[in-house]
Parts: C-alpha cells; sequence; structure tokens
C-alpha cells in the first residue's frame, strides 16, 4: 500500500511542515473520512433509525469535511497558511462534534463505537499539526 | 431547475436561519466551487501553465471547499452551529486567497477574471450568513 | 451568476464536443447532485424514516455520483472518452434508480417530487451528451 | 487504526457480497484516491509542468471518480447492483487510464511510479469485486 507518508517523500520541492506530522494528520483523515461515510450507512440501518439521525447527518458531514481536509493537506505547492489553518480548526470541530456524539452511542452500537475512537484520533492528529504549523 | 430555496422550502421541520440568506449561500457555494473546478482545468491548458501553479492549487482547494461546504449547509437536520461557523470561516479564507490569486491574471485571463467575481459573490454570501447566525 | 457555459467560453484550446449540451450535462449534474444532497437530509426529518432508508441511500450515491460526473466534465484538458462515456453510464443508472425511488413517494413528500424531476432531467442530460459524444 | 473490514463487521444487517473482497475494494481505491491526489500535486510542481498536464487531469478525474467509488461501495444499505456495477466500470476506465499515464513518467517520477502501481491495484481490486458480483 502506497501511503501519504510515501508520496510526501516524493514531492519535487521543499515544505515547511514536519513530513510525519502532517502524513500522520492525512491518514487520521481519511480514515475518519471513510468511518464516518460507512457509521452513516449502518446507522440508517439500525432498527430504531429516527434515534440516529443526529449521528447520520454528524457522520455525514464530519465525512465531507475530513476528505476535503485530507485533500488539502495532500497538496503541497504553494502552500497556504491561512486556508489550512481554518479549515483544519472547522474539521477539529466536527470531530469534536460527531466523536461526542458517536461516544453517546457506543455502548450499544460497534460501528458508533469504532467511529467515536477514529473522530478522536482525527481531532488529535489535526490539533498537533496546528501546534507543528504554529 | 430546482433551487436550493425550492428545496429548502419542502424541509418537513422548522429552522432557524432565515431561508433566503441560506439559499444564497448555498447557490454562491455551488457556483464557486464548480467555476473553480473549470478554471483550474483552463489554468492547466493555459501555455504558461508554470505561471499558473498557485492559482491552479488554490482553485482546487476552494472547489473542494465549497463543495463540502454547500452540502453541510444543506442539511437542516440536527444543525451544528460550531460545525457550521467554522466551516464557514475556512471558506471565506479559501474564496479569499483564490479570489485575490485569480484577480492577479483577471486581465489576461478572461477564466480567472470570471472565477475573481464568483469567488468574491461567495465570500460575501458567507460571510452574510455567518452575520445572519450570530 | 457564472454559468458553465460562461466557463467553457473561457478555455484556451479548443474541444470536440457541442458546448451547449456539455453546458447543459455540467448544469443538470450540478443541480441533481445538490437537491439530491438536500432530498437525503430532508427524508432523515420525515417521522416515518426507517421507510426513507432506501431513498436517502439512493440519494446520497447519486449525490455523490453527480458532484464527481460535473467535475469530470467541466475538464477539457485532454479529455479522456472512456473514463467519461463510461461514468456518464453510471451516473444515468445513479439518476435512474434514485429517480424512481424518489418517484414512489413524490406524492406524500414534496422533496422527493421535486428529486425526482432533478433525477429524470440530469439522466435525459447525461444521455443527450452520450449520444452526441458517439 | 479502524478499517472497512473492521466498519463491515458492525453493519447491523446482512449483505451478499464476500466482506474481504469488499473491504480489500474500499481499500484500494480509498488508497488510490489520495495517492492522485498527491501524484497531481506532485506533478504540478514539476519543472517541466507543461509535459505533466495529461497527467494532472487524470490524476484529479481518478481521485475524484475512487473516492466516489469508495463511498458508495462503503454502503450496504438497500444496495442497488446496477448503479455499483456501472460505477466500478467507470473506475476500472479512470485506474486505467490514469495508471498507463503514470506509468509512462515512472522512469524519471517516483511520485507517477508509486501512483501507477496505485492505480493497478484498484483497477484489479474493482475488477475482482466485478467478478464476485456476477
Amino acid at each position: 500500500m502506497a501511503t501519504a507518508k510515501d508520496m510526501l517523500e516524493t514531492y519535487p520541492r521543499s515544505f515547511n511542515v514536519d513530513a510525519d506530522t502532517l502524513a500522520s494528520a492525512i491518514d487520521a483523515l481519511i480514515e475518519c473520512g471513510s468511518t464516518c461515510t460507512q457509521c452513516a450507512d449502518a446507522c440508517l440501518s439500525e432498527d430504531d433509525v429516527a434515534a440516529m439521525a443526529k449521528c447520520i447527518r454528524l457522520n455525514l458531514d464530519c465525512a465531507d469535511i475530513c476528505a476535503t481536509t485530507s485533500r488539502v493537506l495532500g497538496r503541497q505547492t504553494e502552500y497556504d497558511a491561512n486556508v489550512t489553518r481554518s479549515l483544519l480548526e472547522a474539521c477539529v470541530a466536527a470531530c469534536k462534534s460527531c466523536g461526542d456524539e458517536c461516544q453517546s452511542h457506543s455502548e450499544h452500537m460497534r460501528h458508533c463505537a469504532i467511529c467515536a475512537e477514529s473522530c478522536r484520533r482525527c481531532e488529535s492528529a489535526c490539533q498537533e499539526l496546528l501546534g507543528a504549523m504554529a
């Protein structure tokens, strides 16, 4: 499997953030985006789907925002710190909201338990990258 | 053509932001996302493509961020103000950066001139929605 | 508002499909993708959401596929007929399935009625473009 | 890290395709989509970017199509075989075109060499899933 780190190492110019921190954030974002898509779908197939409406909505938002953030971070050409920083902050907010909601269902639904952990990891990875950019 | 406003009017529950302001933001985001995708591609076919690398990169970011923001705004179910607000702020930053870069090419490239205007309209529509949410 | 047609007219090289047919397809795809996102969300807020699970799922698929197809069609640089054609066929299938499902709810749910029409228009626009490419 | 397989195992209903084959396809699609986004960006920073225009365009298409296909495959609720099959076929076409183009640059550009392999793996994984669905 090719990883974000493998690809960062092939970038033909230099970039000024730590490659490991950046690659960890991209990996966490991709995992979280995909996990949220699958969690939204698993919620949609639960018997009491009405009780999962909030979780589905936050999963859909978090999936979209993580996917977009992973793409923006994957680009090194003419990096824009303002755009990157504000998008990372939006992503932290999305992972926090979705992680909290999934956490609240985690005792009864395994997909929400896994997704909550994925959101927490992604939130941390985005925070760490924000710290490294400061 | 069905518009964002047409669809908002069919939403089965109530929502607490002005429908016209919200619909205007969704419309502007969709237009800007699509225009940025086409502008990135037009830049890629210019003779001096090396000079357009920054514009292409910002167009790609802006396209992704606007598309994601239009989706998040299109969802009314269990609306999350924190996520929405921080994403709108990221979108304002993306539209500002992309609009500035496109503006700088607008005299010589018609696609950048149109795209700069689209970014400005989108930035304003997001700012207006942020104001209405306050 | 900048339209797909406005942007196509600024493309710096020539392209070999009718600009009006292409622009109509892009416009229909963007409208359908956005309408499906809003329809999925409206379905999620219906009282009997369990009955809407199939509609939500097909709306999410159709939203993703239309958005991606509109991006691929928006690019003229080094156009690839095989990719375009097979993606348009996937989009026709998605619009057909989603349109049929929304149609079945259209008497009782206005969002599904509007979305069904949007899917039909998009299916036709994709078919027309496939015909023009032949 | 949570994987597609971990999440498939939590799906509350049954589904009728082999979970390992499905999970392998989702993993390959996510990897390929992300690798293509980074390859497009690396190409954009090459000295002779004009020579990379075709590669950039195909990378952007392949990134969008793989991301969308991974989402559609991640959903089990009310699975639609027609949509899935035609989208997998579009994805095979995109991975083939992008893989061929990246292959042609692989001797001189490490990002294209890695990306070509990622496209080949993804093409195979999609073909295998198409076979398992037959």
